[in-house]
């Protein structure tokens, strides 16, 4: 795998039939070119959390220029005997020549708002939605789950670990960029670390210790290896009766007279707050105050807090298949859908309607924007307008709940701020925005992360955000649910 | 993606970065190249059910086959600062020399068996380590789900929809891959299509629907373009007083003039248990009893055996996210454990110790066999020996509990059948098993449940099939364990 090894691979067919069998149709019917506006949103948070990460993004772009049906793609669509030689001939030169508006990647997002929005031909936008939602699906998911287990570390590094338990080979690399972005300092995925620039860490296994004829001797070639970069992994035999005695001796006998110190030694097994404290007393006796002490099994957010909660004393945590995988919710359900249809130049707003209210989509072309409470700093609510309406914070703003129209809420004149969230990635097929690093967009997370108020980020019961309509936008979706009941 | 993309990918460096610091010392140490034998196996169920399908064997002998390091792979690694360019030197040039045992792709398979044995030098078990727990933890997972949904179907066919919820694009591909192989008859994945020949299906979205001005209108375009396999999804205004309609109009005013039949209907909302029977009252009436049913809103195998006991009048089903990440259950925790180490020409087994009775790992070179009972062709159990055992089935055969001492049986001479299960896949580097289809194997897989008991499939409570061991092997566990605790 090569650097920029995302950036060759075609994914084009990683895909839907019914895309190809919808588009097909399009082609047939002349209707292919006609403009479109799709939404992309999700309708709840993982783990029933206050907020969700948007990832994904830098993914989707490389999808989008990527996008082509090489001679083979055509050549197996074809053998399908579902199309014509039209229509595979169209495919042939297929590109995406429209436009996409998202939001940036690493914002804290909430449920239905519109992340992304595609404004193509329909054939086109058609094409990209599988592509479009599993690469924003996965990336958000893990991010999400990240930043849950980072935030119950306070402020302790956690590690990402799960490789081997991924749900495949871009389970593992793409989602290990996508936990650097929800928070943790670093993976143990190689590939991750080559393609996204992740520190990467890992030191040793139970195999390596029993390689060796005794536990001494395993820590002793390790140390003698990295004598800068020693942690020990301890719990092979017995933690405290032979795991933590013989690191003691590696950091007095082996690293001291090397004018090294030990970095530090892993518990990954059996009573991890009970072994911790018990190690740090033994270390500490032996005056290795500054050996830290971490963790890894089968750790989540909620074990890391209970964890710390007993007064565990760790300085770190690994941890893998309850993140790699997002075990406990290892959803996230992103949708897209067709909110426009322009005819004639002009745009005619689509909504879906559904028994379930909380499915019925916000019709029309529309921008979204974050209020942002002058005092504080803090963001108060996201409002979701049509794409012509304009925010005068000079001036008093009502914004009404999505369905109970008896819930809305006036902020006053001057009290507020108005950022939008959504930028232009494409215009016309042309890409028009910048590639971050994936530390830019980390960094990026964690300062608007921190312009929300810290009761969103509760593991249970978290606030409910504001994420309100404007009247305008309201009163349209109310009529065109009273026009469908007719 | 060409039809055989997955073996051009080089996914060396989706591993542990421990894998290398620890290949690092065997290179230091010259203990590299060593002799040593590593098991995967697994210690529990996904879902508590009562036994997996193992899976991935294919994309495993690609990435062997491929395993290399590229002068970019060598470059990070240099940048890490953690290895010298002797150390680089040698994995530019590293290859896979040593020799893999594995279970048959599909075999059904129970935990704490070795699904696949490693016989190598230290440095390179090592270095494959993550790769082959990711792709077999990960196909393993999914077809064991596939089997549970396609078995609670009942026969009808069930399509496997999932790839936008997927964990990033190979858990989509390979993930479809894995439910095929597990019993879904078809996928709507079109790069698992491509790739591994399995059926793909797909036909419309609520988004087609509305980009008509009716929904006859739609219907009617779609029935033209495919008279031969017409589909419609009939809910997105309202399932019995639009679409199930417009859907009888369609059949009998555009398809039966042209000699056509429409082929199915879709529901993708609301109680589909009601549903279902009022639209299958409504075709059958119409005289359409030849038109399908079939069902694709969050369905998993409880939902669908649910449906079927209430009468559901469903012919076929669509199971998008609780498939293909498994979603309740979303990993398969396979394992690789040191079990030998060669010396002087003599293996000398290894254990690793855990005060949980179940983590304790089975030492030592070994065969894995499967006893049939002659009388019904069933399986009776699994059997673990040392490498060097042969079973004699004129005899009488005592096999024992992993663990409890006390636990054994006897079965009598002359009333089974012996099959050992693992085969040689790799010999001193070299490929020498075969290549199968995806359908090939699907096939062998069906036909190796079927010798097992029925017992072995329910969801609740399923039969406990034993995986035992020999005497010779539990003596010299017993031993080893006794060895350790003094």
């Amino acid at each position: 795998m090569n650097r920029h090894a995302g950036s060759e691979r075609n994914l084009t067919l990683v895909m839907d039939l019914y895309e190809l069998t919808m588009a097909y149709n399009y082609f047939k019917q002349g209707n292919k070119d006609q403009l479109v506006y799709f939404d992309m949103f999700y309708r709840k948070n993982p783990d029933n959390g206050g907020f969700a990460v948007f990832a994904g993004l830098q993914q989707l772009i490389e999808c989008i220029e990527n996008l082509h049906f090489s001679e083979g793609d055509i050549q197996y669509l074809r053998s399908l005997q579902k199309f014509d030689e039209d229509f595979l001939d169209y495919l042939l030169d297929f590109k995406f020549t429209g436009s996409i508006y998202a939001i940036k990647e690493g914002t804290p997002v909430f449920p239905n708002e519109p992340l992304i929005t595609v404004k193509a031909k329909f054939i086109e936008a058609q094409i990209i939605e599988t592509m479009l939602l599993v690469t924003v699906n996965h990336q958000s998911l893990i991010a999400t789950k990240a930043h849950r287990v980072v935030q119950e570390a306070k402020g302790r590094p956690v590690m990402e670990f799960g490789a081997r338990r991924a749900q495949g080979y871009d389970s593992a690399t793409y989602g290990a960029r996508a936990a650097y972005i929800g928070g943790v300092a670093g993976t143990a995925t190689v590939s991750a670390g080559e393609m996204f620039d992740i520190p990467v860490v890992g030191t040793m296994a139970h195999s390596f210790v029993q390689s060796f004829d005794n536990e001494y001797e395993a820590f002793k070639a390790y140390a003698l290896t990295y004598p800068d970069d020693c942690v020990l992994l301890v719990d092979t035999y017995d933690t405290l009766k032979s795991g933590v005695p013989n690191a003691i001796e590696i950091a007095k006998e082996v690293l001291e007279p090397m004018g090294k110190k030990l970095k530090g030694i892993r518990l990954d097994s059996g009573d991890i707050s009970y072994l911790s404290k018990r190690a740090r007393a033994m270390l500490d006796v032996a005056g290795l105050t500054y050996v830290s002490i971490s963790a890894s099994n089968s750790l989540d957010e909620y074990l890391i807090r209970s964890l710390l909660n007993q007064g565990a004393q760790l300085d770190s945590f690994g941890v893998g298949e309850n993140l790699i995988v997002s075990k406990s919710s290892p959803v996230f359900g992103g949708v897209y859908k067709l909110v426009a249809i322009e005819k004639d130049g002009q745009i005619i707003p689509k909504i879906k309607i559904s028994e379930n209210t909380e499915k019925i989509t916000n019709p029309g072309y529309k921008r979204v924007y974050r209020l942002f409470e002058n005092e504080t700093g803090k963001a108060m609510a996201d409002l979701i307008t049509f794409h012509d309406e304009v925010i005068d914070s000079t001036k008093d703003l009502t914004i009404y709940h999505q369905s109970d129209v008896w819930k809305f809420k006036t902020i006053e004149a001057d009290t507020y701020t108005v950022e939008e969230l959504q930028v232009p990635i494409f215009e016309n097929g042309k890409f028009v925005y910048e590639k971050l690093s994936v530390k830019e967009i980390r960094d990026y997370s964690m300062k608007e992360k921190a312009r929300l108020w810290d009761e969103i980020f509760r593991l249970e019961f978290p606030h409910n955000y504001y994420v309100d309509l404007s009247k305008k936008l309201l009163d349209y979706k109310i009529k065109m649910l009273e026009e469908k009941r007719k």
